[in-house]
Formats: C-alpha cells, structure tokens, sequence
C-alpha cells in the first residue's frame, strides 16, 4: 500500500469539502487506487471554526514553507482563491517539486503560461478540473477521452448564481432583483454578486477552456462580457413567445478565417436544445467535435462537495502518476 | 517523435470510422501527443469495398496471427463485433502482449472477468470506452475523474434505436410499426431489430457499466429486461397527460440491504428530468456520486464516426502511458 501525503492551502468552503470527501470516501478510494491518501498539512489561520470533519489540529499551519518543504508531501491543494497569493503559493510548491492541484479558475485563467510551465520546468502535474463547471469532469474528458477530436465551437452554462437567477425569474415570473435578493438570503448569491452576475466568473472559465481547446490565450478581461443585470421579465415572456428560454451562454469559436471568437452574453436558446433544460444551480458545457459530434456534460458547477469531487479526482490522478500503477486498473 | 503501430481486427463500418478519425485529426494527434500513430495491419476479408479512407492494400490480411506476432506492433483495436472469435481473439492479442482496444459491448459484458483477468496476467491495458454509450466518454469519466466518489444509482438511455423510435412516436403521434419501418429504411434499426426493442443492447452496456461502479457482474441475460415493442400511442398519450414522456431506461441501484437491483424497461420520466430531453439517436448516462451529486452526459451513442472518437480516445490514453509522457501534459 503507498501512502500519498498532501498539504492543503486554504480550508474554507471548498477546502472543508475536499477535505471532506477523502474523509467519506477514503476506504473506497483506497480500494480502487490501492493508495492511501491523506492530508497532513493545513495553511489556514481560523485553526477554530467547527467545519463537520475530524480534522488534527497540528494539521494546521500558518507558515507556507511548513508544506513546501515538508519532503514527505507530494501533492499540493491549492483552495485560497483569489489571483495572489495563491499563485505564487502554486509556483513556490512547484519550484518544490510538488504536484499541484486547484480550483482557483482567476489564478489559472490570469496566469496560465507561467503555472504551465513552471509545471513543465519542475516535471510536475499541474490539474485545474474543478476550476471550471466545479464537479463536471469537463477538463480531464476534453484532455483525455476527447482527444481525438478537434473543435470548432464550444458553448456553456458556467455560473450557477446567474441561471439560478434566470431560472427562478423564468419559472416564477419574478424580477431580478427580487430573485436576486432571494439568492443572496438563500446563500446561492454572494452579498456583493458583481462577479456573477456581470459575468467576470464565466469569463475566467471561458479563457481556461479556450488555452485547452483552442491552444488559444484569450485573459478574461478581453472576453466580451455582458452579465444578466439588465434582464427584465419582459425579456424572458418574449422569448417564451418564441418558445426560446434566456440563459447566460458563453461562447468560443473559430470563425471563417480560423480565429477564435468569443463572446458571454444572455443569450435566447429554442427550448429542444439540450442547455435549455439546464436550471437552477446547474453548470453543463456543450461542444460538437469533429468526430464525435455532440456532447454535453451536466452537472452542478459549484458547492463544496462537488467541488472537492474534481479536487480529489486529480489528486486520484497524480497518484496514480506517481505510482506508475497505469498499466491494467480500469 | 514515439511512433505506435495498432492492429486493427475488422474494417466494417464502426473498423472504417476509426480508420476516418484518425486519418481526419491525425495531425492534431500527434502535436498534441507527441505520438504518431499509425494502423499498419487490417484483419479484414473485404479488401475492395468503397470506404472513403486511403487504406494501402497491403494492410489487409486474413491471419490474425500477421497481427498478434508482429513484434512492432503495440496495440490491438477489435471491431469485430459478437463474443466470438472477438473474445478469444482478444485474448490471444494480450498473451502475445499487445494492448487491447475494443467497443465490443456483447464480448466485454459476457466475458469481462476473462478479459480483465488476462490483461492484468499479461500486464497489458484493456479499454472499452466505446461499449457504453459510443462517444460518450463515460467510462473514462467514472474511472478517473470520478474516482473520488461512490454511487447509489445510474441511469440511461443507451440504445439510439430505441430513444429514437420512441421519440418520434411521440413528436409525430405515430405508431410503433410504422416508426420502425421508417427507421430501417432510413438504416437507424437493423433489418432484424430484436437485440435493440427487445433491450438485449441495452443489457450488455449496463452489465458493463454495473462491474465498473458497483464491482458487481451481472450477466446481461440476468438483467430483467422489457424492451419497447408494446408501447402504444395511447401509453404515449397517456403519459403525456401526467407531464411525462416514455423512454427505454436501464437503471441499477443499491438496494435497502446493499445489494445491487437492476432492470431495463420503458420508464415514465417527467417532463424536467434532464433525460426526459435526450431525444432521438442520442444517448444520455445519468448518475448521482455521494460527492458529486448528479451528473448527466449526453452525446451519440453509435455511428462509425462517434464511436471511432472513443477507440481512439483509449488508444491515445494507452500511447501516452506506453510513452509514460504523463508527468506534465493537459
């Protein structure tokens, strides 16, 4: 049995739910990696708060380099959030010769070349599957299973905030800032939505899909973006009369020339094609490929379980990476 | 530059479509793998037929063994179809220590300790991603990216035919007879459908996909089965009054006791299920994790083309760990 140690950066939502996944599934996990993960090392200064798991206390550190340059640690989870610090925390864990795992969609879409080649220049993994659609395994099918296949558009629900919003507005004849309001109560909206809802949250994933699909950097900030603020419930019963819905699309595409295009705005789709049905707090990515057609991934696109679903499925790759055990598991 | 020579056993129509794929992207496949791929021998008795692919005459041969004693060859694609000769041909390729690919959903779920066994004997990588679903990457997806997670219960629509005799019953208020005719004319159902109405396909994908989540075999002959030929337009009708639409489900779940149940039959899904707009040739697998939550995938589950993305997709997955050109590619 190899035993796999991990230090976790951050244990807020996302961390405690990464952290709780290993802990349910952890006899399961071992059973069918015949690796036996665990994490031994915390970043985190609310040492305090009761979050549902067992968790060591001396597990906890404020020091970085506790983690860093702890040999004993291969992979490293990073759950800060945020553009800094969390991605010089990656590159000092990486120039560490540690593997490194996040769900920090601004970090990885602002600073892609330099987290992937500094993964390259270290020989080390460098996963990022939770950063987009949270629990949807889009990013490992589209660099795996699909990679026979080239692309010529792909178009998603990447927000859960935004189309639980047009959702309610749609099914319950609501405005938005009743609906919103709602959200923000129910904590499905963040008490200063503007990231959601302005659409800068689907940018960051949009630009991460595009450096995989297209091997094309496309920053967030130069994402024609428009967000749902200006959606009225005159706009949603016209498009009814259509027989389309209002959901908050974000596209990319080759053009005529080969350019890729892209573009997030609401968007009226006919209510048979398969995002229409997409509602609430779920995410799902469609793309039509150049072999295998259509396919769409659905699921939920936030949340700290399925969040920490991803986290732990790279984690689940890297070690078995790193056990070289890929010749017959199934 | 990792050059990989593949065998391939059949060059009928799903033999031909993967030829296709990999002629089509073979450019992208090698940029982004590092590896160039090439099918250099065919098991194939036609060698005349009109494929629309550039096949070099000399590939074909009747011997199967030109194909499992040639020393330079690494991986075995089997497209043949049927339980045998594919099952004992798949053996004989991983006792001479070829890798095998196949999208045989009969072999594998008749066969699959066999199968399983003699790839871990002979320390060789056995994929069959295109059994279940065509090109949708489903099983990749449950055995990696998924890992973290343990399962209660799956679902799916997994027969094209079937999904799409059912569908236009329903869009055109038409009878099952007349459907069926149109759909052999058009070449979605075979001349004999019976595997597929009968849901004897059905069976074998989810006999499949019950050994990977539930580590349980069941034989698909043991699966309680009822296939679609006595759906009326009334049933239809009937259903539609309560918000639902027919669909030919197959669902296995874990039982109060913890043991697995299973059956494949004609369900009622209401309106807003997110199978219930799986419509016409497509096929869907619906799933709930324990962390994930549920998670749908949706895409073409046959045709030449579909398919050939998911034998290819497994070839590519076996090249690169053949390589061991892991540690840093996304």
């Amino acid at each position: 049995m190899k035993k796999i140690k991990l230090g976790l950066l951050g244990m807020g939502n996302i961390g405690t739910g990464t952290y709780r996944a290993l802990e349910m599934n952890h006899t399961h996990i071992t059973e069918v990696t015949g690796i036996d993960f665990e994490i031994t090392r915390i970043l985190e200064i609310d040492t305090e708060r009761e979050r549902g798991v067992k968790v060591n206390k001396d597990s906890f550190t404020q020091e970085p380099n506790d983690i860093f340059q702890d040999p004993e640690i291969d992979i490293v989870i990073e759950l800060l959030g945020g553009i800094e610090p969390a991605t010089g925390f990656m590159m000092r864990a990486m120039e560490n010769g540690k593997h490194v795992v996040t769900a920090n969609k601004a970090a990885v879409a602002s600073n892609y070349e330099l987290l992937t080649k500094t993964a390259e220049d270290n020989n080390v993994m460098l996963r990022f599957e939770a950063s987009v659609g949270g629990g949807i395994p889009i990013l490992n099918a589209l660099t795996t299973a699909l990679l026979a296949n080239e692309y010529d558009e792909i178009i998603g629900i990447l927000n859960g905030t935004t189309n639980y919003i047009l959702s309610k507005m749609t099914s319950e004849d609501r405005s938005y800032d009743e609906v919103l309001k709602e959200a923000q109560e129910k904590g499905f909206a963040e008490a200063d939505p503007t990231a959601d809802v302005e659409g800068e949250d689907v940018a960051n994933k949009l630009s991460i899909l595009m450096s995989l699909i297209f091997k094309k950097r496309i920053l967030p900030g130069d994402i024609p973006t428009k967000g749902i603020t200006d959606i009225t419930k005159k706009d949603i019963e016209d498009a009814a009369k259509d027989d389309c819905i209002i959901k908050l699309v974000a596209t990319a595409y080759k053009n005529d020339s080969g350019e890729v295009d892209c573009f997030i705005q609401p968007t009226l789709l006919n209510k048979h094609h398969p995002l229409a049905s997409v509602e609430n707090e779920f995410n799902a990515v469609f793309v039509k490929g150049n072999v295998v057609d259509e396919l769409m991934f659905y699921g939920k696109g936030a949340g700290p379980l399925p969040t920490g679903s991803a986290v732990m499925g790279d984690v689940i790759e890297i070690g078995r990476a790193i056990t070289k055990n890929i010749a017959f598991d199934i």
